[in-house]
């Protein structure tokens, strides 16, 4: 949670009691009330993120236009009381409104009143699937929050292994794409470079839409080796986030020292040293 | 096995001794009799599937119409006869009725029965390919036990962790493809948000049938970034369960035992018993 | 090798010299004339299944039949003196011919002499592509024998695994497959179940065709979920065969053992033990 | 750096200060000047590949030809300045020249000179494209260099264990695509062995774009053992590279260097050297 709220509390409490209580259950998940407000909202943005799908496709969006219509200016305004107790509630309420959640939880409450202003702009109104967003909260559960950090730790470690990764990915796909090109040409749907590197990039990550694909006999021996090259380099980053996930194991497994040795490296449900035979 | 036979012996013997006998045969497998109703089970299983595929054909179904139904019935009769022997002779008949394998019986016989009942319901009637999940029982082979023990093992150990990436994904998708349905819009196949969604998990899983795939150069673009992410992150399922096997392959080579307290789980290195502090 | 002469050589020596010599020169490529004989027969190799790859173009085929006729018929005949050599040279002919390689050798000689009887079998010819097996002796050069062995090693000690994780997969598309059926049917492109298997096989190992393609809404939410499980447990062969070539490895790594205190675990560069100082 | 100037420098210092000064910040980037060169050059050659993607695309070329004629010929000349500066300054100029960066520079700014001599080579432009490979150059800072470094070893000590595998796979696509050849035959879209072969890799490698793909059902029946054969043996590849990189990871953390004679590489849970036998 990024609203920074924790370390705010040694400051003297001039607030009102009732805003303490509901900070403790919107904020909060580790009381009964919290713990049910969270599941609330999370059916409510649930809920929400559905009618947004539903009202997409046309033939139910003629038929139920109006029922639709309700729910939405239901889910908004429950939404934007929502948010309002959040700020009221908060300790600093223009942080949160400028977190991560704090923006998410705007956007997510903005195009429908937007919608009323600008009639008409129904793709923007898309944009409130964002609401799902919110569900990340969820994460606060501490359980998941352990998995969740030993996961980004190992995905931050190997981050600049992965970076130099993707830039020799892009390169490869620039160089490629303007060769298939030069193969290919605007007769067999390489229309211009940037469809050429769109070309290479489906066919490098084996997506393979064939919605552009090689005519020329040079031109699918080199599609052939893309293939293959892209078959094998996957290895790379696959490589790369098992060793850091390894290491992120080890070092939590093995942080408890033998009292005597001072060693480590002990299993999870070791009660003597390893290394002398000591009782830990 | 999940009928829970085993721990049911201690009962006084009441039952008669050719259900005893015949318990062996269906149910055990370390018997010549026993292992000879498995092998000939298996291949009537496989061949009543075979039927099923090909009574699916159109042009076969109108040809050998007459035969495929008599194999049918032949099949589905065979298999009763099976299942009352099961129910007759199991220990605890209700506990084997609706266990995951009596269920699954229960399925493989039943749409030929209603069919009679409900005469043109043949698109129902291919639940019967469900027949091969009894085919799972080949299993019971001590050997084969083992090592699928080991690979749920491994998979349920990253279960945890395997949610939040699951979790993560499934937001990723809903978000890239509500902004990929404002990016191309109706006009370019993607009809609704449910159908961008389909696009967005058909192009980061790399599956790429195509029938969906962006004209505008922004969607390529976007698109472009999300068969790379997709082609990216497949490290970190591959990551996880990797050293999740890595764990339990250790774990099983470290099963010597301690001299003083008999327990297992050492490391390969350790010199004294962790668990007693004994000298190994 | 497979054809086993080597253990054929305490026999007593009655074969004339010339025979020795050429064996040395065909079978073995430890000898400069043995390694010419090699090279050249891996290039005629190659140019012979060029021809075969060339022959199939129709458009080649009309204008520059004639020169391919003859092509064909010189590599045949070379390969046929060389077969000829083979078995006159062989310790144990019989063997050879029956060998992996001899099978081989045999398919690629003989379409074209079946061609003569057999006239207008075309089809049939593209067996000699089959040649290229060949080219497979190539790896009795030992430096590569050894990295096939590795691989070859962990593959097969994580073949029970595999077995495992395949017949899972199996059972799981036919499942799939028919389910599919169900809700599609024959009007959307899932014709009958065999092509709904297929369908999932495409779908579940992330090639994605497209020729196949589910159309109703429930259609594509199953078929979402299946490409984001096959996504996912792509992850157990991978996981599978990474644990194993790690354990080759080390395997291979710590076969040096202290001669003092006897324990093994050394590096390749070790000259001192590293559990108790000793030289090594 | 293939330049190899930085031995060149212990000979008699008879080169004129400009030079010295100018080549610090033309070919190094430890100073701000030489810095400030690296990131011009970088937007230079990134805003040029651009304007090449720009130019490719018939619609933009129509209306703004000129402006774009314009920018190619101003990119042009500053990186011929560039080159003759790179010449001028270089301490082994040949050895600049024919230095993979130096042929790259050269491939930069040459066609647009040759379209003055053959006009309307436009294709042949696109080879300008190549000019991003310049950018590569930024993996002179140190850090990047060193993951670099780490990642290429990594691939270069399972040099010869992913030449077996690619071996193995090209026999493997070879075979498939002269059997499939003979299955679907040329009225199913299979109308040659090279093409059979392009469907083979498409399939094997899980890209399956779908402009070819088998129609009889012995086809599709191989196609789908094909395909689980290709989401199998992708395991291979990523288990070599795992291993490798693990092994390079454990080397550069096991840097500790013993007391007595210096010496790095011992493992993580060593007590004496390895080397020379002292304790650690």
């Amino acid at each position: 949670m990024q609203h920074g709220e924790s370390n705010a509390r040694i400051e003297p409490r001039r607030r009102a009691p009732w805003r303490d209580k509901w900070y403790r259950i919107i904020f909060e998940s580790d009381t009964p009330a919290g713990r049910l407000f969270d599941v609330v909202l999370m059916v409510a943005i649930v809920l929400s993120v559905l009618t947004v799908f539903v009202e997409s496709v046309r033939s139910i969006r003629f038929r139920f236009g109006s029922v639709l219509f309700g729910l939405e200016w239901a889910f908004t305004l429950l939404f934007s009381v929502e948010f309002a107790l959040r700020i009221a509630t908060a300790k600093r309420p223009m942080r949160y409104v400028f977190s991560f959640f704090g923006l998410v939880d705007i956007l997510s409450i903005l195009p429908t009143y937007l919608s009323l202003a600008l009639p008409g702009s129904q793709y923007f109104l898309s944009v409130r699937s964002l609401r799902l967003l919110r569900a990340f909260r969820v994460f606060k559960l501490s359980k998941f929050l352990r998995e969740a950090n030993v996961l980004s730790t190992a995905l931050l470690a190997s981050g600049r292994k992965i970076t130099v990764f993707l830039s020799t990915v892009s390169m490869l796909v620039v160089v490629i794409g303007s060769v298939m090109y030069m193969i290919e040409g605007e007769e067999n749907g390489f229309t211009d470079i940037p469809t050429s590197i769109y070309w290479a990039i489906v066919t490098l990550t084996t997506v393979g839409y064939g919605d552009v694909s090689p005519h020329t006999p040079l031109g699918k021996t080199l599609a052939s080796l893309v293939m293959i090259l892209g078959y094998s380099i996957i290895a790379v980053p696959t490589g790369i986030v098992t060793v850091e996930m390894s290491q992120a194991k080890k070092r939590a497994d093995a942080e408890k020292s033998c009292p005597q040795c001072g060693k480590t490296g002990h299993d999870l449900d070791a009660r003597f040293c390893k290394h002398c035979g000591a009782a830990l």
